[in-house]
């Protein structure tokens, strides 16, 4: 297994932990505490030109645009409708350097898109989206935009008794079509992003209507926070690859336990892309407290799978 | 399997049920979509005289009145301390018949209680106190105050490939350190009420910290919101016994689909209590609907075990 990790450190510290773990001894976890947390957008699958839920998001709101006239001259409209995508990119890189104006009007109009729709028929447009869509730059579908190292990770860490899930600042009904096929990882364990529901029922029956606002931004410190809420126990393995995820690499592990931190690092950009932004705190704070940098250049053997 | 339950029309669309959702012809359901959910406080174990709970909260007030003679006055302390339990359930009563006068009081006390404790240390309190708690007239632990044929009902499921949650109005980290030991249902599949909860950092390490506010109140319409943010997929069986239960018994099964939805109906005040009250609604809807109503009378050969 991992096939597709290169041999040397990284391998070998993820092996070694997995080892210690599952092995009687001072670093022994019963399996039901075995619990991995894996961020998605960056983690597990591409995340650059944008994210792929805002290729989703754009194309729902030029859709929108176009059925409306009055909405064109607006943001985000009206980026959406120019295909001006450095605009939605900008609202949330200014977001993670604490700048939220332009975050603020997306989410407004994300938020909007899709109100007063049943989580099943919003399940039905997602699934449309993704049996349709490709990746800008990569010439493939977005469902093979997946990290093969890191699906090949996610079977590796159950074959030796762990449960994993996705916890990730994107939205969970955005990933809950998909993350089976995809990931091997069923909808109840995906944790993310997500709007208020409104249960309206009569005759013995019952629907779940999506409301215009947000229940939960599952990013930052609200990780852990949405970890507990939905599994109960801190997990021993994290994995992230931004500023995002340093709060959820810090709840894992009780003090003095055993645990492994992963931070993958985006330095590949023959392969994937080249970037730290928006990673300067998660970085410093590997660095700092011994966390494992998984380099996409070194320490992957290949990137993406067929 | 279902030994405590009676030979009758109960157990025999219980039996008729699963055995359709799990063989091959027109309502057959894939293992993965075989899900079940469970109300706790009425359903899986005993609700009166007071909820379980409720006993835990009224000795914790009672100890912060003790340490703090200016609340001695105030309710809920001055209930707690005066051992007045009638105030705190009138206060639930009243909330079913829609006053929430006393209920919010309650509230604000019960927030409080345990502000700025992490997670942890608030399960080791929850678990000293099942350790140490007996029923106030059953003569029995609190923790063998579970009904033995609804236990018998998660196991005789699970056998055939059932996935069961809890889905309570209960706290949802008051039931979690005992869930696995009374019910076998693990944490992550423990949903209900709680209070907001804040992450502090620093290190390398975090904690969770207890926050003064509600997040969700898992009742009514609430439940079935909860179902779809922490499981994404529609329960087929649903089992319940006020009218908190009545919206995810609502929300059970897609139209057209064969679903089960059980309420449990406490007339039995010999071997437990008989009571009808907070369950008018979910009573009609059963009658008007065809549910299944469970007599704990004659459906039932034993109610507790040992």
């Amino acid at each position: 297994m991992l096939g597709t990790w290169s041999d040397g450190p990284t391998k070998s510290a993820i092996v070694d932990f997995v080892g210690r773990v599952t092995t009687e001894g001072p670093n022994y976890v019963v399996p039901e505490e075995r619990v991995a947390v894996f961020d998605n957008d960056g983690t597990l699958w591409c995340e650059k030109p944008i994210y792929i839920q805002l290729d989703f998001i754009v194309r729902r709101l030029a859709e929108k645009a176009a059925a409306d006239g009055s909405l064109a001259d607006q943001q985000p409209y009206k980026a959406a409708v120019a295909g001006d995508l450095q605009w939605f990119g900008g609202a949330i890189t200014k977001h993670y350097q604490g700048n939220d104006t332009d975050l603020k009007v997306l989410a407004g109009g994300i938020m909007s898109l899709h109100a007063s729709m049943t989580v099943d028929d919003h399940a039905a447009l997602v699934g449309k989206f993704y049996a349709e869509a490709n990746h800008p730059t990569l010439g493939r579908p977005y469902l093979n935009c997946t990290y093969t190292p890191m699906v090949e990770l996610l079977r590796y860490l159950e074959t030796n008794g762990f449960t994993c899930y996705i916890v990730s600042g994107g939205g969970r009904d955005f990933m809950r079509p998909v993350t089976s096929q995809i990931y091997g990882i069923p909808p109840e364990r995906v944790v993310g992003t997500a709007q208020n529901l409104k249960f309206e029922g009569a005759d013995g029956h019952g629907e779940l209507l999506i409301q215009p606002a947000l229940d939960v931004f599952d990013d930052g410190p609200e990780k852990p926070v949405r970890i507990w809420s939905r599994i109960g126990r801190r997990p021993i393995l994290s994995a992230g690859n931004s500023n995002g995820d340093d709060e959820m690499l810090h709840y894992s592990g009780k003090p003095g336990a055993a645990a492994m931190r992963l931070v993958v690092l985006h330095d590949d950009g023959e392969r994937e892309f080249d970037y730290t932004a928006g990673a300067e705190r998660i970085l410093d704070h590997a660095d700092q407290f011994g966390w494992t940098v998984v380099s996409m250049k070194n320490d992957w053997t290949t990137v993406f799978g067929d």
